[in-house]
């Protein structure tokens, strides 16, 4: 049996060379967008409309949206909420549509959407997102969100542990330097990825915002058995 | 006292965000350019001109140059070697200008050259080089080669040795996540090059080329105590 191709792009500015040839994209952004958006799936909101500009999300808001945006870490002012995890828990926001705009995640997003398959991941979905995979039987991307079209390490970590779990599965290779890259530094962290992000730039960005409960929930695998889908526009629950 | 900054750029087509802000850019093309170079330079050859494309190559041939040519891990047709370390250590090249086009380190090369020091950096020459970097009390940043504007795991594991050895100096420090990554990988790969890279992508290119020597020789750090640097466009050794 040919196996399928499961490959880790480090950043949105290196999309252009993966292409095309895959798929499956699934994003990534685990400091916080992706883990929020999987918060606001499993949490029940109807759909997450990701946008990639402020004004765009000016635009839905006016039409009386709830609107996130978060722009270095931070809410930008006017705006409902930014992307913690924790702002997409509430009950008011069940049954809701709800639009999101942040500086890497949703970006990435947008850049993916031509893909014939586009998921959301993040450590909080991780098994439950890669047993699904697994049964595709598809070229599956790791499409990392990065920090401004930049490397960073907890998405790449993210990226790793996916191929690791998909090539561990037997119907799985991978044949780029990232991915490989990308495994290797998931085995070093797996044990302890608090530990291992103490010196990332992103969680030391949040930890100066004070968003210490933010990254540990983020950085915390497994919480939630959902997969949520990019469908016209729109991130929905996957259901089965 | 204020510490120096030591970074990794995984790739030459990250380099304009590091630019400008580094007085010493250090070079690596592990497999093989940067090897290449220091095993010539050790061997007494008196400079390496990196040029960039195959026409200048020839033009300096028709002068009456010797020329290594390399491309996708092959010798190019017409010239005297490619980028093997052994073709530079032979008798009759020592005193020699030699003229040497790769597909990524002498490009690489070429992007740094408006740094104000240009040295070239391989395992080969590791500690070395290091001990000099410590004393020059400047900020450093360690300039991948990749493969075609592409991280590749063997260089960015010897940038991220040579930040290691900087930042245990006490004298360093580092901010960037490529930074934190490449020393994170190093630390994996350090007790092992060769099995750590067994899966990377050029070590198998080079392999099916039968070139499992040049391999060995490039992944065996500490061979020779020398510093070659750019000076007018010419790569020779730094004197003390």
């Amino acid at each position: 049996m040919q196996k399928n191709i499961i490959e880790v792009c480090f950043t949105p500015s290196d999309y252009d060379y993966f292409k095309g040839r895959f798929e499956i994209v699934v994003v990534i952004d685990v400091l916080r967008a992706t883990s929020a958006i999987c918060s606001a799936i499993h949490n029940g909101v109807n759909s997450v409309i990701p946008v990639s500009t402020i004004e765009e999300a000016k635009e839905y808001q006016d039409k009386g949206y709830l609107v996130g945006a978060e722009r270095q870490g931070e809410i930008v002012e006017g705006f409902d909420f930014g992307n913690s995890p924790y702002s997409y828990m509430k009950p008011e926001l069940v049954g809701k549509d709800v639009v999101l705009s942040t500086t890497n995640g949703t970006r990435a997003i947008n850049i993916a959407k031509e893909a014939p398959i586009v998921v959301i991941g993040a450590l909080t979905n991780i098994d439950f997102l890669c047993e699904w995979l697994i049964k595709q039987e598809k070229n599956v991307l790791c499409l990392c969100s990065g920090w401004k079209d930049k490397f960073n390490l907890e998405d790449t970590i993210c990226g790793g542990a996916i191929a690791d779990i998909l090539i561990k599965s037997g119907k799985f290779t991978s044949d780029e330097d990232t991915s490989v890259g990308a495994k290797y530094l998931f085995q070093g962290a797996k044990d302890n990825y608090f530990g291992f992000l103490k010196s990332s730039s992103h969680r030391r960005r949040l930890k100066r915002l004070n968003l210490n409960e933010d990254i540990k929930f983020c950085l915390t695998p497994n919480q939630m058995d959902v997969i949520p889908i990019l469908r016209n526009g729109r991130i929905e629950k996957l259901e089965f």
